[in-house]
């Protein structure tokens, strides 16, 4: 008997059909408030552009736009190959539930070059990972059971004039890499304006962007260690906010940066 | 006799075909080193999507994956309204040369409403726009003879293990600010890796990531006042490097955050 397959991967499993489409599901195990967990949706989309035989090099950037709700039932990706270069491929796809389209999403993939390389950025400041609690799912939707989040500060005690925050980041149960993964792990922070407000307020990510800053093999090597991710707010305005994240791997190697555009009602 | 066009809406000008497709053409007033400027890509792009008659609310947010080059000569791009919900638009636009797709776009459009708003990041400090000289041009692409940019400090001067910068933005000859300028002027940042390497080496933009966050009426108040950017690069790794900017208006207000991701050759 083999044994049953990470709740993650059977969130992205996909049937390959015709035409570059793919059949799937929405995720009960990855539910968030009123719909799926927005960054499994994401690796959805990117696991079917992925799977496609004509694709070449690893993912270097992900846009994915959340057009519509999605209810708990079946759905189809259809993937396009736009254009491929020498060294890149421009990839675009959209999931549809019952004829209507509930994401859009674009894609880069290029092949990485051992060429001249520096990390700017500094990863964010934060207890050990094993000297700190992982944080209580209690209350919280459904897809927090398939994350081990760790704070040095409950996020609920964090209300201040920053919304700087950094977070340990693994899957639970723990799970290799892969950039599936990595690109719904840029979906699971916390949504900056709770911070802000102390309160929950209704929300919804209308645009999500993903850079990869690794190849295949540098996210193997991350293995099942958790991430260190780090996450800002520059602006709430009249209705959306943005989010601005990174996401640090051992070594002090920078994975991903990711931004969002977040629709907010008050 | 009418006055000629601004060069920018010349370069931004597009003819309405059948089925929400576009003619235009590339600009040579706004030609970089080896094609048109993808700012000037992005607004034709963006234009393209406000001319739609079905066109709701203001651009929330916008994606530019340049997908292969331009020749100087003639364009279309195809537009898509992919879902429309009560306050929110999803877009796409697909721009083609000789049946090549040369960039593909995603566009939110939505409608703003009067809830609690706050800036959390701050404009970078720098001396006034009248104490500094306009950058030269010498031997610069044609393109920015159409952009005013002051430096504190030449670009070339600037380099250190920081790719911080701050610079003013003008449209020459002044121009009242819109959607498609705003947009065009978040790819108007000296690319980070001239700076920190101190040389021109080689590169191009892969995706270009726009967060609007102002409405049609703020960006009319700035009227033809010059823009406050800032930008700064996290990672250069093996072959991209990402670059993420602020643009300011009066009254330190935050009209658009940007990133974008850079192929690079050393």
């Amino acid at each position: 008997m083999s044994p049953a397959p990470h709740p993650f991967d059977e969130a992205i499993r996909l049937e390959a059909l015709a035409d570059g489409e793919f059949a799937g599901r929405s995720s009960p195990a990855y539910w968030n408030m009123i719909g799926p967990y927005g960054g499994i949706t994401a690796a959805q989309l990117l696991q079917a552009m992925l799977q496609r035989p004509e694709r070449l090099g690893d993912p270097v950037s992900l846009t994915v736009n959340f057009a519509g709700p999605l209810a708990d039932g079946p759905l189809r990706i259809g993937t396009q190959l736009m254009r491929s270069n020498r060294s890149t491929q421009y990839w675009t796809a959209t999931l549809r539930q019952d004829d209507a389209v509930a994401a859009i999403a674009m894609a880069v993939f290029g092949t990485r070059r051992p060429v001249w390389s520096h990390t700017e950025a500094r990863p964010p400041t934060i207890a050990p990972h094993d000297s700190l609690p992982r944080a209580s799912r209690d209350g919280a939707p459904a897809f927090t059971q398939h994350y081990d989040l760790r704070f040095e500060r409950s996020p609920w005690e964090h209300r201040s004039t920053d919304s700087r925050g950094a977070c340990w980041i693994a899957d639970d149960p723990p799970r290799p890499l892969d950039f599936p993964a990595l690109a719904s792990a840029c979906d699971v922070f916390f949504p900056r304006i709770f911070l802000r407000r102390g309160k929950l307020v209704p929300i919804g990510t209308v645009s999500l962007n993903i850079y990869f800053h690794a190849d295949a093999a540098a996210l193997a090597a991350q293995g099942t260690s958790p991430l260190l991710g780090s996450a800002l707010c520059h602006i709430y305005q009249s209705g959306y906010f943005d989010q601005h994240g990174e996401l640090w791997g051992r070594d002090d190697r920078l994975l991903a940066t990711t931004h969002q555009i977040v629709w907010y009602r008050e």
